[in-house]
């Protein structure tokens, strides 16, 4: 492991799903309410748009001391000096990822699959996140929920730091750390709340 | 300038334009026609896919000693090895460009009206694109041409080589040479071509 994170209350967020409000004060309302981790993914922003996003965000998170990771971009990661990245199967692979970005870098990898999961390589990827643990309107490009028993079975699989993400709320976050997960990542439960800070509390209460 | 490069004859490709082709192929006939420098342009291709179709290029131009330039994406190339990068204005700044490629990378800036061309910065950007020259249809969220008369304008303004971009053939190269243009940058004028290394080579002949 590259170094010391907390997997346990992961918030997962686009600007496009703040619309009509300051998203980065949405995002330290999460923070104050005790997300640990925060990715910033942004799948149709230009480049330049996205690397002054993350500066911004990471500017915000720094004195909370909460890490922030980006989904896929590289190039975004290293110019707005955030702490990581998140890879999917279509993004950047796992090894060139840490040449890039360097033996401190955070680097997380998603898993839709027991194929995923047995093919992880634990001396090059920090945390794993299984997708989607339930159905989600989130994300409409992801593979078959893994339920409850998924997440069981990855646990056994990979000894890495493991989060769920997908249809994960109050309701059912209990069911997916007995099966052995450390974390749950989190996009609306938290977001579309009305009160972020208080979801994620709530969130986190359940998590300790 | 981060090192010696030859701007004349310089081909912006991407796969998804050489369909039904041997791409590589294709690019490497356009080399021997005596194409300078190439730039892979990949707007809608993931990450990954992005990366593997630079790697494969880079091999294969490595050895005809031509520089591979890869647009906008300064992760891809960083992982494939690719000799520089080419940013349009909502791509990366310059200077976040420089300080991720390193000093021996080439930076290539697009140049759109007169007030981009005094804001180029000489000490961070190797060469210039000023685009669109003529009206193209290749690309359709260009500016308004710049013309003959806009490649002189330019010329005063930036001591940088300079390449035309956008609606360039035979016909009309020489007009954009004795504008003041050190090159030009073509699509079509190759790709589409029925020969490609034919159509590069009467290029790179008026260009001389």
């Amino acid at each position: 492991m590259s170094r010391a994170f907390d997997p346990r209350l992961y918030l997962v967020t686009a600007r496009s799903l703040l619309r009509g409000r300051d998203w980065i004060n949405v995002i330290l309302a999460a923070v104050r309410g005790g997300v640990t981790l925060v990715q910033l993914r942004e799948k149709h922003l230009d480049t330049r748009r996205f690397t002054e996003e993350a500066r911004l965000l990471k500017t915000a998170l720094t004195p909370h001391g909460v890490p922030l990771i980006i989904n896929d971009r590289i190039d975004v990661a290293l110019a707005s000096g955030a702490d990581g990245i998140h890879l999917g199967r279509r993004d950047m692979l796992p090894a060139d990822a840490r040449r890039l970005m360097g033996p401190n870098a955070l680097i997380g990898l998603s898993l839709e699959s027991m194929a995923d999961a047995q093919a992880v390589l634990p001396s090059i990827v920090d945390y794993v996140a299984a997708s989607p643990v339930f159905p989600t309107p989130t994300k409409t490009d992801t593979a078959a929920p893994l339920g409850i028993a998924g997440i069981r079975k990855i646990r056994e699989l990979v000894s890495l730091p493991l989060v769920g993400i997908g249809g994960i709320h109050s309701g059912n976050v209990r069911e997916v750390i007995e099966a052995g997960a450390d974390g749950i990542a989190v996009i609306s439960a938290i977001l579309a709340a009305d009160d972020p800070e208080q979801a994620a509390r709530q969130l986190r209460t359940l998590l300790s």
